[in-house]
């Protein structure tokens, strides 16, 4: 890019790669760290770093975490006997927000999907049925994202989970159906929590 | 934030500073993150920490680089009588991308603004006189943001470099290329209309 030094302009194009960040965005960012002191650029350099290396997934519910299991999975006041499957480790800090869910998670990481070759083997369906048998959960609260992939992976679960004695619910409609579960406000992502209807 | 691990929330809270960048695009960025190799994200820090050591200011025009002065600046095929000046380092960018610029810029810093205590002595203003007047400047084109605070330290610039006797001109106001006539807000419009052109 003309008139930009090359560092700089490695970092426009790093920054690009982010989700969210287009063209001029990365330009306003880059230019924004570069204009600010070294020891700005070095904390947030570090923590990016830092998050990195600290977080794992916990064994338990697939979350993000720094203790394995996490501090949900180890929180003896939550309720173990209701699961809540979501697709992504960020729809647990989205149902979290609502502060109305007192049980554990499980994060599926994706939703069954022929056409780009994920099928129920590439997700943590085994860790969940494994949970649901040797537990004392008594129901799984499907909290997918309203898409057509995610009611197919619903379905296919409520089939399998059904059979093995547990009721399984999802999260009510209310959710704008196409949309983007932590996108979603608290109230109605609360209220579609609570209005779960049975499978 | 619950159910976040702190190292991935202190990211969160760090890339939240960054300009544009709200609390849901700072945590979809973390956990794209945390979700990617440490390679990744090694690279992107690095490219902050390098981008900021090796990007110094252009002490001929203020704009940003790696070697000083800049390749603008000691580009001999660039004409030194006309000077562009900007609010901003990334206004040259913009300046550059149209092609159509083959002088030398200067970077003013910002613009005149009491209400929060910025003066003339807080902008490049001496700099940009010493240039006008030790070399052989004709012309002085001020790209200044069209905004109030713009205006005024254009006609401010105006006045002090008319009298040294170089011609001071400004970027045109009026419709966006492209754009539409009824949806240009009125300012525009009416800018437009009295400062028209003979076909």
């Amino acid at each position: 890019m003309a008139g930009f030094p090359p560092a700089l302009d490695r970092l426009v194009q790093t920054l690009g790669r982010l989700p969210g960040i287009g063209r001029k965005s990365a330009t306003r960012i880059a230019l924004k760290l570069v204009s600010s002191s070294e020891a700005e650029c070095r904390e947030l350099a570090d923590s990016i770093v830092d998050a990195r290396s600290r977080t794992v997934r916990c064994s338990e519910c697939g979350s993000f975490t720094e203790d394995d299991p996490c501090s949900i999975c180890t929180d003896t006041r939550r309720d173990p006997s209701v699961i809540c499957v979501v697709e992504r480790a960020s729809d647990v800090l989205a149902l979290e927000r609502t502060g109305r869910f007192r049980g554990r998670y499980h994060v599926l990481g994706g939703v069954l999907s022929p056409l780009d070759g994920i099928g129920p083997e590439n997700l943590r369906i085994d860790s969940l049925l494994a949970r649901v048998t040797s537990r004392q959960v008594t129901e799984v609260i499907l909290a997918l994202n309203p898409t057509a992939e995610g009611e197919a992976t619903a379905l296919y679960l409520a089939r399998i989970l059904g059979s093995r004695g547990v009721t399984v619910s999802k999260l009510a409609s209310g959710l704008p159906v196409g949309g983007d579960l932590d996108l979603a406000d608290e109230l109605t992502l609360g209220t579609a929590l609570e209005e779960r209807r049975a499978f």
